[in-house]
């Protein structure tokens, strides 16, 4: 039938030209992080692994995929959001979740016993991209595995978390801090049966989001906590402040939390954790708060959380705490640790903003242009290699028309040019043109780089 | 039946037994980076990436997975080694098996007219491990999209590599280069058929492992060349040496090539290369190669290829070319690129191997130890502080074995311990000792930050 063949290559025609159309996309909840972008995260990390260096730790990188029966049973409900590879013979592997069980697995298969480690990259969950998350993002991790003496890796991880939000000035913030062991006595004291401390911890973690009486209603409806006990969790959650305020506070006689043995060994903990941040300088930023939960199972000593004050950049910026059970579900040999993970997805979106509002992004640093008025690559290529040779960055363009040389050097921020036309190149001489100043001076070809270095270094 | 209960139990608790003993796995092919490959690692990438600053590249990233669409098509036969990931509803993704498609897809998805970038990062292939190569490795990439001069790009992109191999100091190296329009007209003056130039293309690709002979037998027998047309190719393809002497050579009177359209194009494009490489010092390690052939399909235009010389370290540590039609095949708008991808895991191993002889591998940067013998941490917590306000990258330490202390300083490679026992705590004075030197004094504890940083700025 010819008029179905006919109908077909009409149709077969529309398709491929649209194929050829169409432009290519990237995966949902991902993204490409360009040139302005990546200027401002490179100033990030820079800073970042700065804080890291300065105390000793170390960096490590672990491959994107694990095998799944390493993730498996470490997220609870979330593991639905684990990204699976297909099964394409061999082994069943799945992208890493975090970068705390990759962290728990490597220590537990070199069989290390102390270790203080760094990690900046990108996690994978397949979240639903339409709540603003991302399913590909970076993670910034800080933790220290191993045996110490009482507080010592945690009054590091919480003074590096304070240097770290210090030195990025992103906002003023607030670590709210608490103690797992002093939660689970505050609910023993309100006469929560333990078999229940773990679900109404995730109902308390909740308050920074909920009222109390939002929070009682979920105890009381949904968890069966009496109304009396729901009451005595909202009186005692109240208590915030300074840190050893609060501790004087829950250790003055006549306090219920006395004659409970987890919270006697949390306060003892804590107020030498409380000595050391204080003669470190870095108390002024903490917040003991009873009602800090933190909704992760894994946690079994200090847990915190930096939250930003004000009001146009809320919610959590950081979290953290000690987790002394994790390495020993990889190997049967308990390893305890204790680390932060910053929010550095965050981090880039503020300093985005705080860089565009200043208008101050380069994408490069390039100090020198070097414009041919003309095509003659010889002649660019030997005058920009006397500047690579002389350690200064530099780019090349080869037009005949200069306004296209000057635009290209305002719109990437080059603050010099050196002009080469047909007069300077009979002439033996080069013009250098200061954009900021708007100056044009004539030097000779022969020194032009060196006098450059001078006025790049020496200004 | 009891004793089948009992049976099973037993089976259940050797198997979680040997759960909990055997210890995590990574998948075949991957690696973790431990501190000092990762301090390596930093090395190398910081060398890297101050030479693409040197001329003005930008960095761009790129999701770790791609709409598995955006990588069909692209890689021929090896599109076998392609990971995908599960289909867990929604779209289908693969990891990115290279930097070149992601580039092309991000120039094509924003209408980019020119860019010049590099890209550092991880690519994903089910190789075969057992070889000796790895399923996840590192990239690193340098192109330049856009339409510019002639040769004006492909002179930036030989002139980086150079810097690049230079600059890393792992060993001697020369760069083979050829022309793709060179190389079609050499079988067209042999009398290979067009359709045939690809396919002959591949075998002269193993001239570099295999004898003329056994590549001759492959056209003959296997691609169907005559022996005369074999000979003649065997016979061109032996002609290498410095380019601009083999340029006059090719050039010369009588010449076949200067017959010939596209060897004619080529070999013009080639002068200008050439001229601009000596003219910026880069030509004494390019050898001009008509045996250089490159087995990928999308390259147009130069190829290049550099190999080590000497007898230890054989074979390619970087490669590339132009290819113009890459960009096109996505958003149907011809974007002409040329670029170069280093060999990145195996300068990893040289650098590696080099430190290891030199014994010069430290994986931190601390410069001072706080050694309190004894278990005050709010003591310690009280200098390191100063230290890290003094910006001295210190660590602490609390125990009251002051080998344990050597021992660590020793192993870390960290010059300065500071020494706190009973007798300074009662002094006011610490103990400043120099490891390398064996030297020790006492200083005042108020001062004892300042007189390390006079020490360590000043030496």
């Amino acid at each position: 039938c010819p008029r179905l063949v006919s109908l077909v290559d009409k149709v077969k025609e529309i398709v491929e030209t649209n194929e050829v159309r169409r432009l290519p996309k990237i995966p949902k909840g991902t993204r490409d992080f360009g040139k302005e972008q990546m200027a401002i995260r490179e100033h990030a990390f820079s800073i970042i692994t700065g804080v890291f260096k300065m105390h000793g730790a170390v960096s490590l990188d672990t491959p994107v995929f694990e095998l799944r029966e390493t993730l498996m049973g470490k997220y609870g409900e979330d593991s639905k959001l684990i990204y699976d590879l297909a099964d394409q013979g061999g082994e069943l592997c799945s992208l890493r979740y975090d970068l705390t069980v990759p962290f728990a697995r490597y220590v537990a298969m070199n069989n290390i016993s102390s270790l203080k480690r760094y990690q900046i990259a990108k996690v994978y969950r397949r979240d639903n991209p339409s709540k603003g998350r991302y399913r590909e993002f970076y993670q910034c991790d800080f933790d220290i595995a191993g045996v110490y003496e009482t507080m010592e890796p945690d009054f590091e991880v919480i003074k590096v978390l304070t240097e770290l939000l210090d030195q990025l000035d992103i906002g003023t913030y607030e670590i709210k801090l608490n103690h797992r062991k002093l939660l689970d006595g505050m609910l023993e004291i309100c006469g929560v049966p333990p078999e229940k401390f773990r679900t109404v911890c995730s109902s308390i973690d909740k308050l920074d989001k909920q009222t109390f009486e939002q929070v009682k209603k979920e105890l009381v409806d949904e968890k069966g906590i009496s109304n009396e006990t729901a009451d005595k969790i909202g009186d005692l959650v109240k208590t915030r402040g300074p840190p050893l305020e609060v501790l004087l506070e829950l250790r003055k006689e006549g306090s219920k939390f006395m004659g409970n043995a987890g919270s006697v060994t949390a306060l003892n903990e804590l107020e030498i954790l409380f000595k050391a941040l204080d003669k470190a300088n870095a108390i002024g930023k903490i917040v003991f708060d009873l009602s800090l939960a933190r909704g992760l199972d894994y946690y079994t000593g200090v847990i915190y959380e930096a939250v930003f004050k004000g009001t146009t950049q809320v919610g959590s910026i950081a979290a953290g705490g000690r987790y002394d059970n994790l390495v020993g579900m990889f190997s049967g040999k308990q390893v305890p640790a204790v680390g932060v993970s910053l929010g550095i997805e965050r981090v880039f979106a503020i300093m985005e903003q705080q860089e565009m509002e200043k208008n101050q992004i380069r994408a490069t640093e390039t100090e020198v242009l070097v414009s041919i008025i003309g095509k003659d690559l010889i002649l660019a290529a030997e005058l920009v290699s006397e500047l690579w040779n002389a350690g200064i960055k530099a780019e090349f363009k080869l037009t005949t028309r200069i306004q296209n040389h000057l635009k290209y050097a305002t719109q990437s921020g080059i603050p010099w040019m050196v002009l080469v036309g047909e007069s300077e190149i009979s002439s033996g001489k080069v013009k250098l043109k200061n954009l900021a100043a708007s100056q044009e001076e004539e030097v000779d070809r022969t020194e032009f780089a060196q006098v450059l270095k001078q006025k790049l270094r020496n200004p």
